[in-house]
C-alpha cells in the first residue's frame, strides 16, 4: 500500500473531550456532521436523517424481536388522549400535565374537550384494557406499541431529550401481583440485553428511589449507563404499576375462583434516546464509534486509484468483494469519484463504520486488501482476498466485544465510593462518574443533594455488594448502597 | 374423521352481502369480531388490535423492502408543522387546512404560532430538503417516512377513513422533470405489485383527473381496487409535484452545467386503509379471507379430543407438527381447552386464516391430518403427515393465487360500459362497479355527475383500449376512456 491519504486528519482545532463544554459541542457537531439528525424548524424537535434512522431501525428490530419472543404483541392506540383521561390517576396527571401539548381545534372548530398529544399511553391503553379484560382467561394481556410521543421539554438536546421522540411502550395486565412483578423484571432484563449485547453499553440494573419513580408506579426499575463524560444516562425503565391504573380505569376480571378482582399491571419503555447513548457512550475525537451489530454500514470499501485504467480495475474488484461480503455484513462501496480516498477515510471514520477496506491497484495485483478498524485505529495489511469473508466476520464480533469491554473498563475506572457527604461532594465535583454510597436518606435529602451537587440517585442496584455501613448523608446505619451521579 | 363440529354455523341471521346496508354492517362487525380493530374513545379514531396490527406489519414489511430495493432511505420528520409552512403552497393549504388538528398550547402556555398536526408532510420535509440539496450531486434525494398523520374527517369508517391513520409517505427530489416522472410511475408500479402480489387485489393503474388531483401536484397517479360491494377504493397514490413545492420552499441546486435550478419532485403514499381494502375485497359471510402472504397466521391447528388420554396424545402430535411447519409457514396451535373444536373452526374462519389443520386421535393413528381451506371451504382428508410440509407450502401458493383470480373475475364481471349518460346512470344505480366510458367532460361536469349519481372518475387508465368514440356526457368526439365508480 503506497497511498498515504489515511494519515490526513480533520483540519480543525481538536476538541478536549474531558472538557464539559467541548464534549457538549462535540456531541452536537458529531450528530450533525455524521448526518444522524438535524434540527427541525419546530421548537425542541429534530429530524432523524437516514443514517440515524437506519441505526434506530437496527435497534428497534433487535428489540422488537425480543419483545415478541417474550410473548408480547404489537398494537396501535390513538395519538390523542381526552384531557379527562389524564386526570384519572392522580400522580400520573401531576407528573405529565405540565409537559403536555394540547389540541384545541380540529376541522376548523374549537373542540368541546381538548385533546392531549400522548406523552405516554397508560391512560388510553388502560381504558381499552377495561373493555377487553373480563376473565382470568384474558390474562396476561401483553401489548406493545411503537409510537411517537410528545413531552413539552424546556431544555432539549438531540436524541437525549426532544419534544417529540420515538419509542416503544409495553403495557401489560396480569392476574396477580407476583406475575406483574416478574414481568416488570423480565422486560428490564430484555433492556439490559439490548443495551449490553447490541449497543455494547454496560448498564447497571436496579430500582429507582421514590423521588425518581414513574408518575403512577409502585416500583420503577431502570437500566443506567455511564457516558464518556462521566454523566449517567437512564437508558430504559420498567414499572410495576400495581393496581393504580386498574382502579382508575376499572380493569376488573373474574378470577378462576369466581371473584371479581382488579388487574395487576406493568409498563416499560425505551426510546430514540438510545441513539444518543450510543453516540455519547462510544464516540471519540474522530466521531461516532458504532457497535457492528447495530451499525447501518458494517463494512465500507474505499477504492483507491489514480488513472482511469486503475479505476476500472479497482472498481470492478471492489464490486465483486462487496457482493461477496454481503453474505456476512452490511456493506457499502464508496464510489464517489469527486472525493479523495483521504477525505473518504475521515468521512467514514466520523460515521463510525466499524470496518473499512482500502483497495488499490497493488492490493489487487497481490490479491490482498487492507483492513482498518474504527474502534482501535489499527490497520491490518495484506489480508488475503480468499480469507476475507472469515476475516471480516471474525473482526465484526471482535469489534463488538472490544467496544463493550472498553466501555465497561471506563465505567469501572469511573466508579468511586464516598464514606461521607464531604467526600461525596468532592468526588462528584472533581471526578464525576458513578458514586456508590451507603444511603438511608429521604426524598428531601435527595432534593437537597441535587440542589448542591446536581447529582441524583440513579438506582438502588439489584447487585448489593455491601454488608452493614452508615449512610453517607445521614450517618444512620444501613446496608443499602445506591449509585449517585450527575445525569442527562 | 368422526368429528362433526365443523358443520356448525354461526347462530345468527345471515347477512345479505349484496345489500348495501348489510354490507356496511358486515364490514364493521367483521373488523370488530375478528379483532382487527376497535373503536377508540376519541372521535374518528380507532385502536388497531394485535391481529390487525400484525396484518399491517406484514403489509408494511413487504412494502418497506420494495421501497428500499428501489433506492429509498427511511427517515423521520416532526409530527408538528408550523402553521405558516402550510400556507406556502397555495393549492396545498386549500386542500388540507379544513382538515387540520391544531395544537395551540404546550407546556402550560399558549404558543406564539399554532402547530398543525401533520396531515401529510410535504411542507416540513421540503423545508429540510432546501437545507440538504445544494448540488446536482445531492440528487436524487429519495426519502420515505413511516408515520401517523391526522385529518379531521367528518364521516369516518374503521381503516377506510379515520382521523388518525398510519402510512408511509415518500418524498423525492430530482434534477429533471423526466426523472421525477419516472419516479412517480416507478412507485405506482411498486404499489401495484404490493396490491396484486401481496394483497391479492387486482388494481387499475392510471391518472387522476384534475378534480381528483392531490392538492399541489401536477399529476396524480393512482391504483384503484374494486370492493365486493361494487364500490371503488383508491388504494394508493403517487404524485408528480413538478416544481411547485421546490419553488414554495426554495429547493435549488447547482446543476452539472453550473446553473441554479429548482428541483423536480414527487410524493407517494399508502396507508392502513389497505387493511380495509383486504377486508372488503375478499371477505365473505363467514368473515375475513386473508391472502396467505400477509396473513398473521397462515396455518392454524385445531386439536380434537374427548378424553384426557386422547388430549395428551393429540396435543403432543400437534405440537410436533406445528414445530415442523414453522419452517414454511406462520403457524398457531389453538390449545384453548374451554372451547369446542366447532367453535374454534368458526373462530378461525372468521379471522380468515388460510389453512386449518384438524387433528384427532384417528388421524394420528393413521398418520394423517385433515386440511380445510378458508378460500374455497374445501376439505382435504387423509393428508399424510410425511408430505405435510410440501402440501401446506403448495397450498399457500395456490390459495394466494385463487384469492387473486377470484377478485379479478369479480372485477371483470363488475366492469360495464355505457354509451351515453342515460345508460351510465342506469348502470351506476342498478349494478355499480366500474363503468368504462369515453370521456371529454370538464371538472364541472364531473361535479354534476357526482351530485346526480355519487359516481366519480376513479382514473384515466394507462391501458387505453379504445379507438375513437364520443364522450358519454358531452357527446364530443374523444378517444380517451375513463373509469367511473362510486367510491369509498
Amino acid at each position: 500500500m503506497e497511498v498515504k491519504e489515511n494519515s490526513v486528519v480533520l483540519d480543525e482545532a481538536e476538541l478536549d473531550l474531558d472538557d464539559k463544554d467541548d464534549r457538549a459541542k462535540w456531541y452536537t457537531d458529531t450528530i450533525l456532521q455524521s448526518e444522524l439528525a438535524d434540527y427541525a424548524p419546530v421548537k425542541g424537535c429534530m429530524v432523524i436523517r437516514p443514517y440515524g434512522y437506519a441505526l434506530w431501525e437496527n435497534i428497534r428490530d433487535a428489540l422488537d424481536k425480543m419483545i415478541k419472543d417474550t410473548g408480547h404483541q404489537n398494537a396501535y392506540f390513538p395519538l390523542f388522549i381526552p384531557e379527562s383521561f389524564l386526570n384519572k390517576e392522580k400522580e400520573h396527571v401531576e407528573g405529565f400535565a405540565p409537559e403536555c401539548a394540547v389540541v384545541t381545534h380540529g376541522g376548523g372548530k374549537k373542540l368541546e374537550e381538548p385533546l392531549i398529544v400522548r406523552p405516554t399511553s397508560e391512560t388510553i391503553i388502560n381504558y381499552m384494557f377495561a373493555k377487553w379484560v373480563q376473565s382470568w382467561r384474558d390474562l396476561p394481556l401483553l401489548i406493545n406499541q411503537w409510537a411517537n410521543v410528545v413531552r413539552w421539554e424546556m431544555r432539549t438536546r438531540l436524541f437525549l431529550r426532544t419534544t417529540e421522540f420515538l419509542w416503544q411502550e409495553g403495557h401489560t395486565a396480569h392476574a396477580t401481583d407476583v406475575e406483574a412483578e416478574e414481568e416488570a423484571k423480565r422486560m428490564l432484563e430484555v433492556y439490559r440485553t439490548l443495551a449490553e449485547d447490541w449497543l455494547a453499553l454496560p448498564v447497571l440494573t436496579g430500582e429507582k428511589t421514590e423521588r425518581e419513580r414513574f408518575a403512577g408506579a409502585v416500583r420503577t426499575y431502570c437500566i443506567e449507563a455511564l457516558m464518556l463524560d462521566g454523566k449517567a444516562l437512564q437508558a430504559g425503565t420498567s414499572h410495576n404499576l400495581g393496581q393504580n391504573f386498574a382502579k382508575a380505569f376499572d380493569i376488573k376480571f373474574q378470577s378462576a375462583e369466581g371473584g371479581l378482582e382488579y388487574a395487576w399491571q406493568t409498563s416499560w419503555g425505551v426510546s430514540t434516546r438510545l441513539v444518543g447513548a450510543v453516540v455519547l457512550g462510544h464516540g471519540d475525537q474522530k466521531g461516532l464509534v458504532l457497535p457492528p451489530k447495530i451499525a447501518p454500514i458494517q463494512v465500507v470499501i474505499v477504492p483507491i486509484y489514480k488513472t482511469e485504467e486503475e479505476k476500472a480495475t479497482v472498481l470492478s474488484k471492489c464490486k465483486q468483494i462487496a457482493e461477496d461480503l454481503k453474505a456476512v455484513a452490511r456493506v457499502h462501496l464508496d464510489e464517489r469519484d469527486n472525493l479523495t480516498p483521504g477525505f473518504k477515510f475521515n468521512y467514514w471514520e466520523q460515521k463510525g463504520v466499524p470496518v473499512r477496506l482500502n483497495i488499490g491497484p497493488k492490493d489487487i495485483a497481490n490479491n490482498v486488501v487492507e483492513i482498518a478498524r474504527r474502534d482501535t485505529g489499527e490497520k491490518i495489511r495484506g489480508v488475503s482476498q480468499l480469507s476475507l469473508i472469515n476475516e471480516v466476520s471474525g473482526l465484526l464480533i471482535a469489534i463488538q466485544k472490544n467496544i463493550y469491554d472498553k466501555a465497561l473498563a471506563f465505567r469501572k475506572a469511573s466508579t468511586s465510593t464516598a464514606a461521607d457527604y464531604a467526600e461525596f461532594q468532592k468526588v462528584i465535583a472533581e471526578k464525576g462518574g458513578f458514586v456508590e454510597v451507603y444511603w438511608d436518606g429521604s426524598s428531601e435529602d435527595e432534593a437537597k443533594i441535587k440542589e448542591q451537587t446536581k447529582a441524583t440517585v440513579r438506582c438502588i442496584p439489584f447487585a448489593q455488594s455491601g454488608g452493614p455501613g452508615s449512610c453517607m448523608y445521614t450517618g444512620k446505619p444501613t446496608s443499602r448502597k445506591v449509585i449517585f451521579a450527575k445525569a442527562y
